[in-house]
C-alpha cells in the first residue's frame, strides 16, 4: 500500500465514492418501497436494505478507516474542499464508531417494533398501547446518546442534534425559539384579527381531476428549474424527496377535492430536488459534496414554497395559470384570494397541517419535550400530559385526544430524536435566505409576477447549492447573507405578510 | 470459527444469502433503469450495478469459500436439496473463480463499448461500423470460453452455454436441431399451403386506448395467477420480467392500433413471473432455490403464452371479452378469427417477430454461427454473409440488410454467446409440458375455455417450479414427463395446430 498522507486521504476518497454510491443504490430502493412496491415485498426490501447498510457501515468501520484517516491528517491539506471533506470523514468515522454493534442492532429492532405498534396505536389513540415500547426506544436513545457524547464532545441532546444538523445546539436553539414564543404571543392574536376582519377567502370548486392536477405539478416543477431528465414525479402515502442529485425522486398525492396540497406539496418538495440536482457536481459521492444538513434542506424547500410559491407576485401569475387549467369562479383564483386561502393562520393541534406561524410552536414543543425525555426530566409515561400542557401554553388549544397529541408524529417511535428543530431553523434561513437574494436582485418580484424562479434559483445556486458541505449551517448563511442564523428576518417576514 | 462439514455448509448458506440479497437490490435497480429511470440518471445507475456486482463478486470469490466448500463437501450431505444446493455451490465457484479479475474487466468494457455502438450500426444497418467491437468481444469471449472449460471439464461452446443453461451441451441440441430443420423443410410449404387456403383473418380495428389495454393485460395476468400484492406491470422499450420472487416487475408496451402485442407479451412475462413466484420459499436466495435456467425460464412462458393462450379453447373465452373491451366487428374477435390472426405463419427476416414454427429456424442458424464464432472457424468479418446464406438455406429468403439480419440481436454485441438455443429448448419444452400436464388433467380445455389456468398452474407449481434448481434441465423434464427433452412433442403440437 502506497503511504503518505497523500496517498491515505486518496483511499479514504475512494472508500467514500464505494460507501455514498452503495448509499445511492439505497436510496433509489427507499424510493421504490414507498412509491412503487407492492405490499408482498415488504419482507425481502428489509432483507435488502439491512444487506446494503451492513455493507456500507462495514466499509466505513474497517480498521484501515482509522489509519488512514491519522495519517491523512498528519499533513495540512491546503485545499479548502480536501480538508473540509477530511474533517467531516473524521467527523462521521466518529459517529460510525461511538456505538456499540449490540446497540446498533437493540435500536434498529426496538424502533422498527415500535414504529409498527405506533401505527395502530396512532389509529385506536391509545398511548398506553405504544408506551413501553416507546419507552424502551428512548431508553436505548438515551445509551446512544451517552456513547456519543463524549466522543463528539457535544451535551447528549448536542450528540443526537448533531446527527441531523451538525454545528446546531440546543444552547444554540432554546433563546431563538424562547424569542419566537414572545414573538407569537403578540403576533398570532393580532393576525387572527386581522384575518378575521378581511372575511373568508373562496375555495375553488372541484372535483380537480388527478390527470389535470398532475399535469399542472409537472409543468410548475419544471418551469422551477427541475429538469425532466433528471427527476420523476410519482405518487406515495407520505410525500417525499427522495433518490440522488442527478436522479431525484420527488412524490405527492392528489385530492382531487382539493389541488392545493399537491400543487403546493410538489413546489415544496421541488425546493429540496433542486438542492441535490444543485450539489457539487466536482464533489460528488463525497461528504462535503452532500447537502449541508437537515435545517439547511428545509431552507431550500421552504423558500420555494413558502417564500416565492406562496408571494403575491407568484400568485398573481399562478391564479390565471389555475383558472386555465381548472376552470370554474374566476373569484376564487383571483391572486388576492389565493393569497387569504394559502396564507390561513389557525391554531390548530396538527403540526404537518400548520401555517407557517403556529409551526414553530409545534416544534418548539416537541423541542422542549425531547430534551426532557433525553435529559431523563420526563418519563414516557408523562409525556401525553406533558404534551398537552405545552400545546396550551404556546397557543392556548388543548389536543382532545392522544392521536391529535402526542402520538401524531412517527418521529421519536422510529428512534428520531432531534430532528423537529430542522424544521423551523430552516423555515427561518428561508426567511433569511430570501431576504439576502431580493438585496441581491432587485427584479425579483418583477420575475416571480411571470411564474419565473430562474434569479432566485441562480443565486440559491451559487450561495447555498454549490456549496455542498464546505460550510457548517451558521457559516454558509454568514456566508450568503452576511450574518449566522438571525430569526428576525422570520419574523419580519411573518409581521409584513400576517399583520400588515 | 466453528469446524466441521455442518458449520461449513451452515456458513455457505449465510454467504449464498447475502450474495443473493445484494443480486435482489441489483435486480430492482435493473427493473427501474429499464421502466423508471430518466435519461439523466444512467451514469449513476452504472456505477450503483457495478459497485453491487463488484461486492457480489467479492463475498463469492473470498478464499473462505473455498476452505468451506472443501470442508462441506468432506461429509456426505443427506437431505437432497443441500446436498444439490452443495453442488451448484461449487459449480457457481468455479465459474466465478475460473476467470481471471483482469478479463472479467475487459470483457465489460469491451462489451459496453460493443453494445453502445451495435445500437448505431444497427440503426445505419451498417455492420463495418461496429465490426471490430464485435471481433473483440468474440475474441474476449474465447479467451473467456478457454479459461471456463478445463474448470468445468466442458469444451469451450459447451462452457459457455452452461452460463445459461447448465447441463445442455452442444452435443445434446445439434440432433435436436437438425432433425428439426428436416421437419421444417417439409412442414412450412404445407402449412403455408393450407394457411394460404384459409385465407386472411380480419383484423380488429382501432384505436384500442392504452388505458384499456393496461386494464385488460392486468385482468387477464392476474386471473393466470399473477397476484398484484406480488406484481407490477409497467412499460419499457424492451419488454422483460425482472425483480425477485416476492415482488416480480414484468413490462410491456402498448400499440393503440394493435392491442395483440400488448396483451399476448404481458402473458408471455405473466408466464416468467408465475414460474419466479412458485419457486420453492424453503430455499429462496439459494442456487437450489433458483429458476433450473434459461431454457426451463423460457418453457414456462412459452407454456401460458402459446400453448395455453393461444390454444382454441382459451381463444373461445377471451374472444367475448376483447369484444366486451374494445367493442367493433363481433367477426373480427371470432375464436376461429383470433386463432387464423395469432397463430399465423410468415418466413420473415426478424427473430422477435416469427411465429412459433419459423422461429426455431432463427434460433438454428444463430447456434450454429455462434458455435463457428466460437472454434474460430468463421471470422467476423465473414458473419453477413455466413448469416445471409444460412438464413436462405433454413427459409429460403434472404435478409435485404443487415439491420434485418446479422445486427437485429442485442446478444453477441453484448458478449452473450451461447444463449440463443434456450428459446428454443423452452419452446419443446413447453410443449412437452403441456402434453404431460394434459394426460393429468383431463378438464384442462373445460378449464381454458373459461379463461381458468388455475389447473395448469397448479400442476406447473409441483412439477416445475417448486423444483427449482434441484434437478437439472432433462432431468426435471423426465421427472414431470416420464422423458428427457423429446422435440417429438413439439413437432406434434405444430402438426396438430398448423397441418390438420
Amino acid at each position: 500500500m502506497n503511504t503518505g498522507p497523500v496517498a491515505a486521504y486518496a483511499r479514504l476518497v475512494a472508500r467514500a465514492t464505494r460507501i455514498a454510491t452503495i448509499g445511492e443504490a439505497a436510496a433509489m430502493l427507499g424510493w421504490d418501497a414507498a412509491a412503487m412496491m407492492p405490499a408482498g415485498g415488504g419482507a425481502a426490501r428489509g432483507d435488502q436494505m439491512a444487506v446494503l447498510a451492513g455493507l456500507a457501515h462495514g466499509l466505513a468501520t474497517e480498521a484501515q478507516v482509522a489509519d488512514d484517516l491519522a495519517e491523512a491528517e498528519a499533513a495540512a491539506l491546503t485545499d479548502s474542499w480536501a480538508a473540509a471533506n477530511l474533517r467531516l470523514m473524521r467527523h462521521a468515522h466518529t459517529r460510525a464508531t461511538a456505538i456499540p454493534p449490540d446497540l446498533v442492532e437493540a435500536q434498529a429492532r426496538a424502533n422498527s417494533a415500535c414504529e409498527k405498534i405506533w401505527r395502530e396505536a396512532r389509529k385506536a389513540s391509545d398511548f398506553a398501547m405504544v408506551r413501553p415500547h416507546l419507552a424502551e426506544v428512548i431508553r436505548l436513545v438515551r445509551e446512544q446518546a451517552a456513547a456519543l457524547s463524549p466522543r463528539l464532545g457535544l451535551s447528549p441532546l448536542d450528540a443526537l442534534m448533531d446527527g441531523y444538523q451538525r454545528g446546531i445546539t440546543a444552547a444554540d436553539v432554546a433563546p431563538v425559539f424562547a424569542a419566537y414564543e414572545t414573538f407569537l404571543a403578540d403576533a398570532l392574536p393580532r393576525a387572527e384579527d386581522i384575518q378575521a376582519r378581511r372575511g373568508t377567502p373562496l375555495r375553488p370548486t372541484g372535483p380537480f381531476p388527478e390527470a389535470k392536477q398532475e399535469a399542472l405539478c409537472r409543468r410548475l416543477s419544471a418551469r422551477a428549474g427541475l429538469e425532466p431528465e433528471h427527476a420523476r414525479l410519482d405518487r406515495s402515502t407520505h410525500p417525499f424527496c427522495g433518490g440522488i442529485p442527478a436522479d431525484v425522486r420527488i412524490t405527492t398525492r392528489y385530492d382531487e377535492a382539493d389541488f392545493a396540497q399537491s400543487l403546493l406539496g410538489v413546489m415544496h418538495e421541488t425546493g429540496h430536488a433542486l438542492y441535490e440536482r444543485g450539489l457539487p457536481a466536482a464533489h460528488a459521492r463525497q461528504p462535503v459534496g452532500e447537502a449541508a444538513g437537515m435545517a439547511a434542506h428545509e431552507s431550500q424547500s421552504l423558500i420555494i414554497e413558502m417564500q416565492a410559491c406562496r408571494s403575491d407576485p407568484y400568485l398573481s401569475w399562478l391564479g390565471p395559470q389555475l383558472l386555465e387549467t381548472f376552470g370554474g369562479d374566476p373569484a376564487a383564483y383571483a391572486p388576492e384570494n389565493l393569497a387569504r386561502l394559502w396564507r390561513r393562520i389557525a391554531r390548530g393541534y396538527i403540526r404537518v397541517d400548520a401555517d407557517e406561524m403556529t409551526y414553530p410552536a409545534h416544534v418548539i414543543l416537541r423541542f422542549r419535550l425531547e430534551g426532557a425525555l433525553v435529559s431523563g426530566d420526563l418519563a414516557v409515561a408523562d409525556l401525553p400530559g406533558a404534551w398537552n400542557d405545552g400545546l396550551h401554553a404556546l397557543l392556548g388549544i388543548t389536543p382532545p385526544d392522544d392521536a391529535r397529541g402526542c402520538l401524531q408524529d412517527i418521529h421519536w417511535y422510529d428512534g428520531a430524536v432531534g430532528y423537529f428543530p430542522s424544521y423551523t431553523l430552516g423555515a427561518m434561513a428561508a426567511a433569511q435566505l430570501m431576504n439576502a437574494a431580493r438585496r441581491a436582485i432587485p427584479t425579483m418580484d418583477t420575475a416571480l409576477a411571470q411564474g419565473d424562479l430562474a434569479p432566485l434559483l441562480g443565486w440559491l445556486r451559487t450561495h447555498v447549492h454549490a456549496k455542498g458541505s464546505l460550510l457548517g449551517f451558521n457559516d454558509l448563511l454568514a456566508a450568503a447573507t452576511g450574518k449566522p442564523l438571525d430569526p428576525a428576518d422570520f419574523q419580519a417576514h411573518l409581521t409584513a405578510r400576517y399583520l400588515s
